[in-house]
């Protein structure tokens, strides 16, 4: 086998050793049924085990309150931008959403389609250089809740607190999910694609308040309804198979690694190596990120001229750093630290970036 | 390793063993990459190669006309319900359903949401043991689309002809999807799951009539809109990385297989083979699907009473035939023969119910 590469990759990324090589073993018969897995019915013993392993593994890292409902479903956080709107806003109320960054304009921009919504703070005229303090947030009339995008991947700024306010908050927390534990209180819903901290890709971890699945919209096909899903235990229609068994694997080796405050202190000793490199580099690198509102699982950086980056990033192909592009969108360089990347591997790259600058410079 | 089982399961269900096979040697490290496939960018090298080969062995096998595009898409068959009727259906247009099983039925219900829908024939009345003849489906003014389901899954009846109307016809294909060539001048649009017959559950599989884009509905959000997935190549947002990966390969087993014909010559020797044992056990066993409506896929049979069928199904299951259970809204036993379904696996069958009937009666 080759060696594994250091992947810095934004999503879909690294996933734990063991749990690839425990998938693999598995693979082509399950536990001596003579059949794989992904060969059987989602409504026979061994996936239903499977199914609801994965449902309170959940439960357990997140330390869910017993008044949300657990549910996978497919097409991602970008599906769960329709959805929000969708199930939520009824007629006469209002999405607030802080427009931190790219992946906050898309969740406005589809909010858009199913009723009134606007920008409550905008970190476009900073360059989304930071996320907005509790106090900045400026809510309207009639507003249902605020849509916050917890940790902007391509812009690498996060909420390092949660906004307190007088509405639900619903957040989209797919680039830092499973890296934090949450203040509960303040959500009506949190979801996340899986394949950057959870698992391969194919579907969206949502925890939504069960309180509010009572006052939902119900006017639109069954598989856009929370309802059904919580109801039918996400086995309304057949489940993505493949990333529920990959995902119930990747929690039990998070919670079996420690849970959230391992995964925390992980992805900060992870990022406060790269950020240390960055801040200590005289310039050399540069963070666009404003200092409280960096991420620990995107650090985004910018060398002096497009042409060292080029260097750079091809540089750190050829040494096995994966995934060091920036966003096609800005530029530049990204380090994506989930979960499953190692401390080895910052600690290479950070080495590596450090080496570099007293080379070119 | 354990024996294969014969796999009958209605979907998700069996796969070519190569198949399974090599995902499993590449599934830790891809290509030498020293990364799984389902760790990678989407956007990277090997992913997009991957990607694009599934889309173009998906045109090749179905023998896809150059006006028609092939969309990945997550949520299977049941978000296509909704899909559908939203971006089709506009104000004054009425969508007709031929009602011939639970799948219609939901695809029905589905419909209802989004504007007009109507029953264009009804096998309700009839116990659902047939579909229509062409000249029996009724449709009314300003109908923009009649939506069959080609072969319903629970029931065991399928279209042997394609309803030749005034209107363009949307099929819901999942369970019989791969096994037959298609006449596409008639459809606007033809989808699936692909959890029966091409690959791991996670998504659907879905061809559009690419003139059809540029009438459709755009208000909702990007996740909900055909032409967003077709602008991108179905990479708006993460696709479902394996289950992609995994059907790019049943396609090319099916391509090397001898193509849609060759499936459907051994669909229909599979299931003549039960239907035979079926019509020769001088009403032992019984199909409630009338002769000219039997599906080729799933081949529903009753025994003489519930007590002979709790036994049929528990010896079957001591004998290595999985999934032979009918689907709990329906009872009695079904036998689902898809593509990856060897003869050998009908045969064995057809043999064991033969020596069932003659040792009970």
């Amino acid at each position: 086998m080759t060696d594994r590469v250091h992947n810095f990759s934004a999503g879909p990324s690294t996933l734990p050793l063991p749990v690839l090589e425990e998938v693999r073993d598995e693979l082509v018969d399950y536990q001596g049924s003579g059949m794989s897995l992904i060969e059987m019915s989602h409504r026979g013993k061994h996936y239903d085990e499977v199914h609801h392993d994965a449902m309170a593994l959940a439960r357990d890292v997140f330390a869910l309150p017993d008044d949300f409902d657990v549910a996978f479903i497919q097409g991602g956080a970008t599906l769960q931008f329709s959805m929000v709107p969708a199930n939520l806003l009824r007629d006469g109320q209002r999405a607030a959403v802080t427009r931190t960054g790219s992946w906050s304009k898309k969740a406005l921009a589809d909010a858009a389609a199913y009723g009134d919504s606007y920008i409550a703070w905008d970190g476009e005229p900073l360059g989304y250089a930071r996320t907005p303090a509790g106090e900045e947030i400026e809510l309207r009339e009639n507003t249902r809740y605020l849509h916050i995008c917890s940790n902007e991947t391509i812009e690498g700024v996060r909420f390092v607190e949660f906004p307190d306010v007088d509405v639900p908050v619903v957040a989209d927390m797919s680039s830092d999910i499973a890296t934090r534990e949450l203040p509960w209180e303040r959500f009506d819903i949190v979801y996340g694609g899986v394949q950057k901290n959870l698992g391969p890709a194919g579907m969206a971890v949502v925890f939504i308040r069960h309180s509010t699945l009572d006052d939902m919209r119900t006017d639109m096909g069954a598989y856009l309804r929370y309802g059904v899903h919580v109801d039918k235990d996400s086995l309304y229609n057949t489940p993505p198979v493949f990333s529920v068994w990959v995902t119930g694997k990747v929690l039990r080796w998070i919670r079996d690694t420690g849970g959230l405050k391992a995964m925390t202190a992980a992805a900060e000793r992870k990022a406060g190596t790269l950020y240390d490199v960055i801040d200590g580099s005289d310039n050399f690198y540069r963070c666009p990120a404003e200092p409280n509102s960096r991420s620990l699982t995107n650090v985004v950086f910018r060398l002096p001229d497009e042409e060292l980056e080029a260097r750079f990033l091809a540089e750190a192909g050829e040494r096995n750093f994966v995934g060091l592009k920036g966003h096609r969108s800005v530029g530049g360089c990204r380090a994506s630290l989930y979960n499953a990347l190692p401390q080895d591997g910052a600690d290479a790259l950070a080495a590596f970036m450090d080496d570099f600058r007293r080379r070119v410079r």
